[in-house]
């Protein structure tokens, strides 16, 4: 079993059950299991849907998961109480960020049109873009997708919207949020940040950044387990001028109504971040998420972000001094420009990443030719580090991946 | 515990987990646990999140539940495979399906604007359409909720989509769906059907009725736990139009991609029936809906019928002799016109239900005046039905109810 004794999270790492003879660089894919999200869910089915049954929606409050959830998120991220709600998938949370910032842009200064956005970045982020604009042709949405390099003049005073994902998911470069959210807002626009390689890496500071929107995700470095509640972040600002101009929200389910439970015939939107609920929550989702959640609340982000670039940069180190020119640095050397992982370049990464998944060395390979790799120092040790450098250094001096078994590709990468 | 030997679902009866001393008459409402779905839980949080990790998206084969619980939902409701996915909720699914029906009249008959429903449809629906109608106004759509009486002459050649739910979830009185669908039809509207308190309640016929779209819940008659995925049903033909339309996903998150995993930054569309993914599926939920649905394929949906016949039927025969005129029943006395439950009026309904509650008799109270039991033959017994009617007796017999306690309302009702 790993040995967290010498770690500076070592009580951390015994609070996460971590298969044996594994070393795990995938948190930024999908995070590991906490043992207290085995015994939550466990509670969640047995004691609330079994002997609770339907009562459990008072009796165990699952009516205000999500909300309560949202709240808990929102110390993770420099936000306040009722500007988070954990529900639905980062990709429904996008379309209705987005809708909502459209809304908020129109009554402000209708001529602006334009979506701008990394055309590297997630591709839901741009999809979810991509179908509003099919969708509301009134609106005459124009997407504006550049390289990284031109986000900058690519923002003037046709902006509506900036959404950025705070980390790419591929290299792991990372966007300075507070420049960025001062360059759209100088603008004009408003500023939506995907924070999926951010949330539980390092401390996020939307308030203190004056961000408009946000969403997250709850499976990555949060650990709220496979298909967990994304989360979406409204200033309180925006939340009081949606509320202030009816702004209907954007999917009206009966979880969005101001009294989902008075089965009123005519919809009357929520207030505040409520309004972005849509139907009945995941509870057992939620479950997990929460105990999740309740950990990180004990956790100093401040040093996880210490730790994280420790990793980083002695897997940058290890790799490099072993494989040489074997591999290309995808990720930024200097740590202030990247999130919590770090990513290699091969021509054959799909092969040299299923060789090292058989070594029980697990990260993840991004078309066309990203290894990836992301480090969570609560459960990985500087050893997993060096040892993970050391079987990619022999899975590429002995051609280990040049074998038909390792170059199948499965469903999902 | 309740005995189930003389039952003509006992072997399932011993597959709850129900608690002792309750009889719970709300799996209309939220379905008892299957015991099936504790370890099955167990099990995807154990071994497919804890030791599997990242890889179980293909070695637990994640990435495909969604398509495989939705080919058992099909065979549950008289649709083909490839016809039903699992995801979202409800209201979520009522959302893509209301778009997706406008998509395909708008190339039939553009001028056809009016989307008809009962006014006392379920909330949610006649809120999603209201949300619908301010999110696209270029479709000007018209909303015509009238009276389940003016239903047909409401339905003319300006009809979109006729919107109904089965099942009143008030009343529990059920529409023919046969007569409704052609109905529709015949004046050249698609018909969408809610079938949250149908599916599994009885049998269904979706494709023998022609139905165009449909949408269901899987955590009530289905027992798929708290928050179980939703699902979405479009009759093939359908899916082939809007495939040959190029119509994009109503969401475009990444799993309405014809290739999540290539992450192409442009969008197209997946075909068939997986446009109706929005973003990461909710893995846990779906391990309890398809334990849940794995049961159900064991089971005849038509005996169930009988038997939730005889069941609601005594109820009635059991609370009118004794209760008299203190209620009036709400539900149609001939069991071919009603769901799997039964409803009686009464203008303190909410404390009666309290009361009853607290004796271990679970129903539920919908506004205004509505105490509604749900009559679930796998887990319910004919005593449980006595048992309950008796309760009911005495607690309007000695006014029980009538005390402050029971006058609270709760977040949830």
């Amino acid at each position: 079993m790993t040995d967290f004794s010498h770690e500076p999270f070592s009580e951390y790492g015994e609070q996460f059950a971590l298969p044996p003879g594994i070393i795990y660089l995938d948190g930024n894919s999908l995070g590991a299991l906490p043992k207290s999200a085995i015994e939550r869910v466990q509670q969640a089915v047995v004691n609330e849907w079994g002997v609770g049954l339907i009562r459990s929606w008072n009796s165990a409050d699952w009516v205000n998961a999500p909300r309560r959830c949202g709240d808990k998120i929102a110390k993770l991220i420099g936000a306040s109480e009722g500007e988070v709600i954990a529900c639905d998938s980062t990709s429904t949370n996008l379309f209705k960020a987005l809708i909502s910032a459209l809304a908020l842009q129109e009554k402000r200064d209708p001529a602006r049109n334009v979506i701008v956005s990394d055309i590297d970045n997630f591709p839901t982020d741009l999809y979810i873009a991509q179908g509003l604009r099919e969708l509301l042709p009134q609106r005459n949405i124009e997407l504006r997708f550049v390289k990284n390099t031109e986000l900058r003049q690519a923002i003037d005073q046709h902006t509506s919207v900036v959404m950025l994902t705070e980390v790419d998911y591929r290299t792991g470069a990372r966007h300075n949020m507070r420049e960025m959210t001062a360059l759209a807002q100088s603008n004009g626009a408003l500023m939506l940040w995907d924070l999926a390689h951010s949330t539980c890496a390092f401390p996020i500071e939307l308030n203190a950044c004056n961000a408009d929107f946000a969403v997250g995700c709850g499976y990555k470095y949060v650990n709220g387990g496979p298909g967990a509640p994304a989360y979406i972040f409204a200033a309180k600002r925006h939340l009081e001028a949606l509320d202030a101009q009816n702004s209907a929200a954007p999917i009206a389910g009966w979880f969005a109504h101001a009294a989902p439970f008075a089965f009123e015939p005519e919809f009357r939107s929520a207030r505040g971040i409520l309004r972005f609920q849509t139907g009945t929550p995941s509870i057992l989702q939620l479950a997990a998420l929460e105990a999740a959640l309740d950990m990180w609340l004990t956790v100093d982000l401040h040093a996880v972000r210490v730790r994280s670039n420790e990793l980083c940069d002695a897997f940058i180190e290890a790799v490099e001094s072993r494989c040489g020119t074997a591999l290309t640095l995808a990720t930024p050397r200097d740590a202030n420009q990247r999130g919590s992982q770090v990513s290699f370049r091969h021509s054959e990464g799909y092969a040299v990443m299923q060789a090292l998944i058989e070594r029980g060395v697990i990260g993840d390979f991004r078309a066309p030719d990203i290894l990836r790799f992301g480090f969570t120092p609560l459960y990985v040790t500087m050893k997993n580090v060096i040892d993970a450098a050391e079987h990619l250094h022999q899975v590429l001096a002995t051609r280990e991946w040049d074998q038909p078994k390792f170059k199948t590709k499965q469903a999902v990468t």
